[in-house]
């Protein structure tokens, strides 16, 4: 089973693809997306070019977005909506179901507790993914996006088989 | 020159189409594209399904799209953000170039007062479009866009010419 983790941003947005078998992970591939200094309209093209070129490359069976953070930054709050709109969107085209996790579930599931910090993710999806080497922090919170759906993913089946 | 004005929203998205020949304005179409009720992802591939078709259909040269309203309700501004994300990608996926003005600007080239209500909005844009029938309030919002965009371009040109 084939997990893409998505941590959605205007100007970097990250990406991950792990393989889920049972509890068993492996890493597949990850990255950043980056939108340039265009038009807003422009960047938004080519964030959906992008994150389509990775749903083809990596061929994902399932797909998770982390919730945004939503602060009392109204202008920050929507960029990252306009980014987030297409973060979900791709996934969609592609007829993939999508988890959506608040940063806390997600550093609660990989870490242990709702409060890590970004080092301690980086850490955690390292132990997770041996061998791995991530193309920097935007794609560490994706992978650990994926590991997170991954995990729930499993704990769902096995209730349902028991 | 055909212009598409967008209102977007989640929920409602407005949209019109006009033909702007000079000072000469007349209505081609407008309507909503309603996302109903499921997932956030599946309403936004809805939205970006049916405002493909729009484009598709009625083929506008130029697009402009209406400035969110930022407040502090940051759960209501990135659900906006959202659509607008998508608003802004289909006519880019189109290859048009898209403006983008505040209710405000559009208000103010429509009405000429930038806080007239939605009775005078829609009063304006009926008079500038004889005969129309509009779908609702997001479409006629939508067409002041497109009209308030037609006005604008229309004021470049003569500057380049002059």
């Amino acid at each position: 089973m084939r997990v893409l983790g998505i941590d959605p941003g205007l100007q970097r947005l990250g990406w991950g693809v792990i393989e889920a078998q049972g509890s068993r992970l492996r890493h597949v591939s990850n990255g950043v997306c980056e939108s340039g200094k265009g038009e807003l309209a422009t960047r938004l093209l080519s964030l959906h070019a992008q994150l389509t070129e990775v749903l083809r490359a990596w061929a994902p069976d399932l797909a998770a977005v982390e919730k945004t953070f939503v602060n009392r930054d109204g202008a920050g709050t929507l960029k990252l909506g306009q980014a987030r709109g297409i973060a979900l969107l791709v996934p969609a085209q592609f007829g993939l179901e999508i988890g959506e996790y608040s940063p806390n579930s997600v550093k609660k599931t990989v870490v242990g507790v709702g409060h890590a910090d970004k080092r301690q993710v980086d850490h955690m999806v390292k132990m997770q993914l041996p061998g791995i080497e991530i193309a920097g922090p935007d794609a560490a919170d994706a992978l650990a996006v994926a590991i997170c759906h991954a995990r729930h993913i499993g704990t769902r089946q096995l209730k349902v088989r028991a």
